[in-house]
């Protein structure tokens, strides 16, 4: 239909628009295959919780799924899953963007009442990038104390990186290598695009991101047991991972697993612009001070308002484009407030210096909290969380 | 010069020729860019070591190599080193081809006095064949008593197969991920020629090859010291995994390893025929019995003598077809006894029955000891000799 749309750019390593508005996702949802979330799974979710759905799913933030009514039989039949989300270590601090998986998997497990496991691919980004080993571990481990500071339940938890576990998990391993010998070079460069001048590391990668997907891989954590299912919380970008895992899952009597995927964060420049954790000024940071956070917003946040007041006045504010605005949609809970907002910004009658220092505030708040939960954090409540053990199931095995 | 040349197979999977007389081992040597062992050599060896160097060495049947002055120059300078072989596990029992570079690197280990490691690649069988991971790992089990059966010192060898040892190692697998960033898939491909329907495990394999070349790989057995040399025994088919190791060593800030080159073990039909662990006829293995020796060596070891008693006293026999006599020049240790029965057979004095008398006896006393050795181990022991340990090193660190 148009040329914009057919530009976008999504696989695990980018993700680019030249869309204002950022990706369309009803064409991605086409192109990759996948189920779009409607009010019906969402009323469904409702029903066998009893609780409401979370705002990042009310909202569309989290809008394809694969499978994600096989795991609703599951926890009807009071049959056990487990969660797996993961992270590509990029720089000590994460932003805001990463974030937004791991706040929407911890009301997964607290909602459902799982089991979850979160892979650090610290050795993925010391094949892509010009790190040494040792970086990228560290960043692991750092990264690892942000994503607990999100709340997540010790006892229902193990976090790990790809260095340190892969070579202290015989199981693990074997899984890896059974993935490794059911995909082919051809597989992997239709699905991820490597190619010959690609390192080997790369190429077998992919192996290593789909074994968490098998229940089989951490005996420790789910005694033994191999027919656990699993359901993967995750950006779309990181979709084809787990479009192979599927495809191999069946050939290695392998339950496949189920899929939740969200829409991307945008940059504070807007949807087009690449949010990058080497540049500070293009997202706020989980370790960004009450000053930073107003200021950045103050002067990054692409604004869809009018260029004076007088034309805000009389043309309103467009909330599609508004990185301010929509940030909000991601952070503010309270669904009227929300909607009250978007009416006056719309209607012109909202300033966006007002509508800024509201995302200022709910920023500072969120930030804040963060901020103290992770200081409080010792090294020793990480190793924990990073010690493979038996995790706590409140169903019956 | 000659098409039948031209022809030779030579890489890790596949060893062909259609000469009668085997590989042209002159020409490969020019392929691989290794240096060919000259008298120099040998007399330097027996020089700094004080001892006859091995009848494999003297009749040419080692005959290839890469730095070996380096390490000779350590040892005169009582600088360690280490030893590095290995096997791709294929069946429950060895043959005496497999058997020629554990010979030589026992010599070499009593000789120097040095560690050894030996890798088991099961995880390579596993990838190339159809077989699971359970069967692959029980075979190096399998095949880890044959190897300790010809008699490596309990204090200064490690053995371990890759499956079991990988997923426990986290230097070691820290080394493979350091060889999979710096190789890539045109690499191998133009190495191993690989293709792009051979699976991911297959391509990133040759890393997991190359990491026990280094001394960092073991911190355990060598002190956390990662500057210790290596020497790698092994037959020439593996040396484009050594290539690729020795490319990517400086990359690394590592040590290249030394290496020395075996020739093929013939066929008992010839040196044109494939020897096959899945073919009894095609070899004598180390559990056959001496009935079975016999009855082999009688009925299926190529004859070079005559077709008629009258026509071998004629016209003589040919040695270099002749398996039986190729296969003594590995097996009978006295110089002298094997010049005589050259001679002999040459003129057509000594007939092809003798002489296969002759090899039996040998065989069935090389294998009756190696069965009763094998007999005699308990999994205690091979346990112990697969416990990744301090190894005993008599020189200062």
């Amino acid at each position: 239909m148009d040329k914009v749309d057919e530009d976008d750019v999504v696989n695990p390593w980018e993700v680019a628009t030249s869309s204002a508005t950022g990706v369309d996702y009803d064409k991605l949802i086409k192109r990759f295959g996948s189920t779009k979330i409607d009010d019906a799974l969402l009323q469904r979710i409702e029903k066998v919780t009893g609780k409401p759905v979370h705002h990042l799913l009310r909202r569309g933030k989290f809008f394809s799924q694969r499978d994600m009514h096989i795991i609703l039989d599951l926890y009807e039949q009071k049959k056990p899953f487990y969660l797996y989300t993961g992270r590509g270590p990029s720089s000590d601090s994460m932003h805001m963007g990463h974030l937004i998986p791991f706040i929407f998997t911890k009301w997964l497990q607290d909602t459902f009442d799982v089991p979850l496991v979160i892979q650090l691919t610290d050795d993925e980004k010391y094949l892509w990038k010009d790190l040494t080993l040792e970086q990228a571990n560290h960043m692991a481990f750092e990264n690892a104390k942000d994503i607990i500071a999100c709340g997540f339940d010790i006892e229902k938890t193990f976090i790990f990186s790809d260095l340190d576990f892969i070579s202290n998990s015989p199981a693990f391993y074997r899984n890896m290598c059974r993935v490794q010998k059911l995909v082919t070079y051809n597989q992997v460069k239709g699905i991820f695009g490597f190619g010959d001048s690609d390192c080997i590391g790369k190429i077998s990668f992919p192996a290593i991101q789909a074994s968490p997907s098998f229940s089989s891989s951490f005996p420790e954590i789910f005694n033994g047991r191999s027919d656990i299912p699993c359901l993967i919380p995750c950006a779309i970008d990181q979709d084809p991972y787990f479009r192979m895992t599927r495809d191999v899952a069946p050939r290695m009597n392998c339950l496949k697993p189920a899929l939740i995927h969200s829409t991307f964060f945008p940059a504070l420049q807007g949807a087009q612009t690449k949010m990058s954790a080497s540049d500070p000024t293009s997202s706020i940071f989980v370790t960004d001070s009450d000053k930073q956070i107003k200021d950045k917003i103050n002067k990054y946040a692409f604004s869809g308002g009018g260029a004076t007041v007088e034309e805000h006045k009389e043309k309103g504010g467009n909330c599609d484009v508004d990185v301010s605005f929509q940030y909000l949609t991601f952070f503010m809970e309270d669904d009227d407030r929300l909607e009250e907002i978007r009416k006056t910004y719309t209607s012109g009658e909202l300033l966006t210096g007002f509508l800024k220092k509201e995302l200022v505030e709910i920023l500072q708040k969120l930030v804040g909290e963060h901020r103290q939960r992770r200081a409080s954090l010792t090294d020793d409540v990480v190793k924990q969380f990073m010690t493979p053990r038996k995790l706590k199931f409140d169903y019956p095995p």
